[in-house]
């Protein structure tokens, strides 16, 4: 066993200082906590980005991790602090849909709403429950405190859901759901979706982009091609380009593949 | 006890490799030294906004750690390299100010001004101090050596004062001193100044605010409020905008507080 | 011996979760690993200001640290990747002249490429090579397996030379070849060609300096000067501005030192 890791995803930035304080109220609870950054550089309130960058990072560290996820538009409102524990980690943040990319992969054990002041900072804002809230639970959680210390049961979070692909006779018609740091246009055309078919063509707007490429590498330079991206979605990419600056699209832009 | 601590807040930015000379020197004196990033993206030369995120990080990790803050325009002139020990912290940085937000919380036991060649790097650059000077004396530091060790006691440091608000007949004259990641506009109006008294409205440029939100949430969309912020000051904010872009509001506006 | 060190130098930004996935990779294969952000800030495929950025901080880290440096324009395609071995330092990454200004400085025990898909993630990706391939060699090697478990041993990788300044009659011409984030303009001239030369004048474009400076501080504000900078090259250089933004120069735009 390592030390108990703690994630942090959040839109704070660093230059406020805001995240130091919340790594500083972790560390004075638990010194032996180790807190890892995923990224504080999600876009301010945008919560399908922050679900996104958990998705692909999450399930890669050890079992028992601790994930802090704080993009939190309705704070001191009566949305719900959260604690969620799967069989292989915890979430804990804001009950605003963070945790919707992750939930269906992971069999859940307990949905937690965190009540126990115990638990919680002795001075609460209204304003930042990242260090008054969430942090101390996430430093109680790595001491080994049970969930169910911290608050009471409750049966269902809250849930968005990804607009789905649709078949249609030629194939799918899907959408872009997210735009990576590259300019790489996400779909929400999964890898499955494509196993044992043969693609015909890919369309977006006024382009047709013929075959699925191997790698980045292999799009000819200039152009769009697409490619199945490592978050196990196909994308729209180009090779050392940007396919947003290329192609001007834009998150629900649709796509459409066809099946030979 | 955990690990020594030694945070860090810098205008460095990272992608020059300046933060990871900064960390590896550290490392090399004390591999059992933790690292903890607070910020590397301070404006550039800004040193209020360094103070400031200090002043929302440094009081919440543990006692004993150590604060490394540099934002240095006057490498290798003239300008003092400093150690403040305080009864909870130790303070590492360039005398320039950078510590004024802090220096009156704090019990200040000793004021050392760094001359003690043995625990600088052996080559000494005349722009780098951060890694020649700062960060070694940090990792000395946190292997405990004393505080007396690394040169002579000062009776001062340099500190810049904030503008006070000004009381007036119907309340008080206070002014925007700082920008947050989210278009806050925070303000020199401490929360303890409005405890007690009932708010009439506020005031800033034509903007006129009824009333004290309880959180960003609690401010009407599309418009501008006030709130209590986490750093412990009045400010005025926005409902998930940004309320430095709404009112185009600058550091050094002022605005009023009537009281009832 | 402090717990094994592995430093990261990306392109990845934070945003999208892919620098969390590989913390994630490799904490999960060695929780004792402690991982060291060097930068995720490079401009995405800038190759130089990869080497750059791991130039300005390897050699500062403990001997025996992991440099973990992904920027990866040719993932999936025939480039090989890499693993060196010198007698203070393993580097990790694609072979791509990633490593080309620390090559010269290290004293080289081995290349290998990396080929023994043991120590690969299972399941391998072909544009995500840091996750699947870099990140776990890089914690395998900090649980010490033998640098030959890895693959087979190469003789040479790639490297790339940056441009080398010219002697001429009158002293030295050479050219800007990084601009840092304070917009200093780093040069090829390394300070050891200053050394016991008195300089005469440096000329960029139409601009003249007539010495160079001590430190930043000791160019006279609102104009350009030089400096030897803490990489260790002759940099043009201003007083709490950017050189870049007063000059307007660009990578590659000459310079002619003049020496007495």
């Amino acid at each position: 066993m390592g030390k108990p890791i703690i994630t942090l995803t959040t839109d704070f930035g660093t230059k406020d200082g805001y995240v130091g304080a919340v790594k500083g109220v972790i560390k004075r609870i638990n010194p032996e906590a180790e807190v890892v950054d995923v990224t504080h550089e999600v876009e301010p309130f945008d919560l399908l980005e922050a679900a996104f960058a958990l998705m692909n990072s999450y399930v890669y560290f050890p079992k028992g991790s601790i994930h802090l996820v704080v993009v939190d538009p309705g704070v001191g409102s009566q949305r719900q602090p959260l604690l969620i524990e799967s069989e292989d980690f915890f979430f804990v943040g804001p009950d605003n849909g963070l945790f919707s990319l992750v939930y269906d992969n992971e069999r859940i054990k307990e949905i937690i709403i965190l009540s126990n002041r115990k638990y919680f900072l002795a001075e609460l804002s209204s304003t930042f429950h990242a260090r008054d809230i969430f942090a101390p639970v996430a430093a109680y959680l790595s001491l080994r405190v049970d969930a169910n210390e911290f608050g009471s049961s409750a049966k269902e979070c809250i849930k968005f859901t990804i607009p789905q692909p649709k078949q249609t006779r030629q194939g799918l018609v899907g959408e872009i759901i997210h735009v990576d740091k590259f300019g790489n246009l996400v779909t929400n055309v999964g890898a499955e979706l494509l196993r044992n078919k043969r693609v015909a063509g890919i369309t977006m707007g006024r382009r047709q982009i013929k075959r699925v490429a191997q790698s980045y590498f292999d799009i000819p330079r200039e152009k769009v091609g697409a490619v199945v991206g490592s978050s196990g979605f196909l994308e729209i990419a180009a090779n050392q380009q940007s396919a947003q600056q290329i192609t001007k699209s834009k998150i629900g832009a649709s796509i459409r593949v066809a099946f030979q």
